[in-house]
């Protein structure tokens, strides 16, 4: 089975070496390890994430970080903490669905702004905010994944996040960063996060509610992430924690910050990021290669994720167990739809993750995917075809032009 | 400082081989153990919950049970999956305070039992249900824990479990049992759980939903805890979880894992078991020896904790500060009582943990606090003293008798 569908990290890369280092800091520290800690983390995972935030360029203090079990469960006490049934929570269209599953559970009415090659449309939230302000209604917070989007890959343009910021403050509404893969950029320079830019405009964190996670980075086993934010906005997260748990595994914790410590990681990182760079580079290029005309995709300067998108009436969820039976697994873009399967958008897209496959199986996986492809597209009389895009450049069959806006929806 | 205040087990009678052998789970595992995992808890981890919980004459099958990151965890997915505000819960009074707070986040309306000497009052809780089906209500769950119950040491009888089965049963009530202190016991024989107690009436789990923890069996840090239940039950809190984390550190899995495979824990138990026995004779000891006459105080088999309650008009919580001053830390009574340190029951109660202190220092405790204890009695002019008993036996000073009922309120 050639894996493309879950967001899994290469843990593989781990020499035995490294292991034997970070299962050290269990001997040296057993007792410590194996007793209660504190809720928001130990001191000394508090200074790690503060390092880690530093070298993505958002110096941040320990005081403002609490550790969480994984970055899920801080978009499970952001909503426990802000969201009332029926409170309005604007999100990227597509998204994350595991941040769509946190926030269901607290009944929100979800709004949705399209994502296109430079992230999140903010226009589009500008006009949806301030439609809902003359109804009477303000959101609670706006969710984004600013860099190497789950599921587009697309990374927000600076001068985007400087407008969002603006909105977000016109609005009185909280911005929720959820940033896992900053540190995993292949090429080109960083754009800062959102937590960066207000902080430097503002002298402190305000109303960036900025998400972390040392699973992409690191490794998933951990389950370890965090929240950086405003002392009283961490402050109503951690009340809203009380009794869901007594905090993260204090074991994961001395593991990962003797892991830290050692400094190795930022060559671990270098090494994971050529390595991902490669398998990035085997799927795109598989995909000019086998996919026919028709199909699109993006082209991420880092992170995990393809977006593909299909001609029109190619039912992704519906092509899945053909394709897990030749061998092949991916997400169907429905998933990342607030409608999910259901619904209808998304239908005609899929999410590839090259994170977790060799650049010879993955190349080989999405040579069988597009013959699947070909065969459904014979089966089929569509629509108009969707763009042939280049990672700028979008173009369509003799006779169609491009309604280029939005990455799910890209059609002639 | 003489800690008599948490939960703590002690962790540090884990040697340094038992460590470097826990640790060299991780590098042999390297890969998994650093990758995510089931949200279930992994295979291996559920079946050595089915091991440890067979060993408490508990039989089960893994696939009745799912791993949380902490017992605490699964209180808090009960609430989640079972309570909308303003549905009845009824507990054990006074009862676990992390119980109370993971309820609380879901609004539900709390009532109480008494707990005596042998464990929860079930003539009680039939009295209160019956009289709320009168009035058109039925409570969702019981919430108990049964054995050594935290904080009054109390193991409730087992014509009593067989009762509250047979209630929960008419009351069409489930009934949590949370169990963390079962297996350690330090004289006297099992008395069988809930669990087991319907298990063997009818064949598998049905209303019963145990709350297992590693915490105090092996070691907080790893923060896991497990769920067992009937499959339907199961699915109901699997659904709560969505969205809420991706499952539990999967590293602490490993490592624990690992160790319960080596068959050293039940040799552990038994050091464990011998270690903790001694610190609970030295503070039952100590009270005898220290206390004033009307202090009385209760005597556990097993477990952790002992219920000390003072004279009528002596506010615990507000003797703690000077009793840190001093050098000695417990957990005022009113914390474990749904009105907290604002209400009036357990006001004059204390919990003493004999887990963590060394017998020389937790005697050096008592005495500080018994010290303390007497001052009050001096400045403090009270109502009849509470009666002075022994481990079945309570007294009273000439002139009055005893009302004894409820370990809370043992009075002249």
């Amino acid at each position: 089975m050639v894996f493309l569908a879950g967001g899994h990290p290469d843990t593989s890369i781990f020499g035995e070496e490294t292991l034997r280092e970070m299962a050290s800091a269990v001997v040296g520290d057993g007792a410590a390890a194996l007793q209660y800690g504190s809720t928001d983390g130990t001191g000394v995972m508090r200074e790690t994430v503060a390092e880690v935030m530093t070298a993505e360029g958002t110096p941040v203090g320990a005081e403002h970080v609490a550790v969480t079990s994984g970055a899920q469960q801080g978009l499970d006490l952001a909503g426990r903490a802000f969201l009332e049934e029926g409170d309005l929570v604007l999100i990227e269209s597509p998204t994350y669905h595991g941040a769509l599953q946190a926030f269901s559970s607290y009944g929100p009415r979800v709004m949705t702004a399209p994502v296109d090659r430079r992230g999140l449309d903010v226009e589009a939230v500008r006009e949806i905010l301030s439609h809902e302000r003359r109804a009477g209604y303000r959101a609670k917070f706006i969710y984004v994944v600013p860099t190497f989007q789950n599921p587009t890959g697309a990374t927000m343009a600076l001068e985007r996040r400087r407008e969002l910021l603006e909105i977000a403050r016109e609005h009185d509404a909280l911005i929720l960063e959820d940033n896992p893969y900053g540190l995993l950029r292949y090429e080109g320079d960083a754009v800062p996060t959102l937590a960066a830019l207000e902080m430097r405009e503002r002298g402190g964190p305000e109303r960036v509610v900025y998400l972390g996670s040392f699973s992409k980075v690191f490794a998933p086993g951990v389950r370890l992430g965090w929240i950086h934010a405003h002392p009283e906005i961490l402050g109503a997260m951690r009340a809203a924690r009380k009794g869901a748990d007594l905090g993260p595994s204090v074991l994961s914790q001395t593991v990962t910050a003797a892991y830290f410590a050692s400094g190795e990681w930022k060559t671990y990182l270098g090494r994971l990021g050529r390595r991902y760079r490669k398998r990035r580079d085997a799927v795109l290029g598989a995909l000019g290669e086998f996919m026919p005309e028709g199909v699109s995709w993006t082209s991420p300067s880092g992170g995990f994720f393809v977006w593909v998108t299909l001609p029109q009436g190619i039912d992704a969820a519906g092509m899945l167990p053909e394709a897990t039976e030749r061998g092949v697994a991916y997400v169907p873009g429905a998933d990342f739809y607030p409608g999910g399967w259901g619904g209808t958008e998304g239908r005609n897209a899929l999410r590839l993750s090259f994170s977790f496959a060799e650049p010879r199986l993955a190349r080989r996986g999405v040579e069988i995917l597009a013959g699947l492809v070909r065969e459904k597209m014979g089966d089929n009389e569509t629509g108009p075809p969707a763009c042939g895009c280049g990672s700028d450049v979008c173009s369509c069959a003799p006779g169609y032009s491009c309604t280029e806006a939005v990455v799910g929806v890209v059609a002639c």
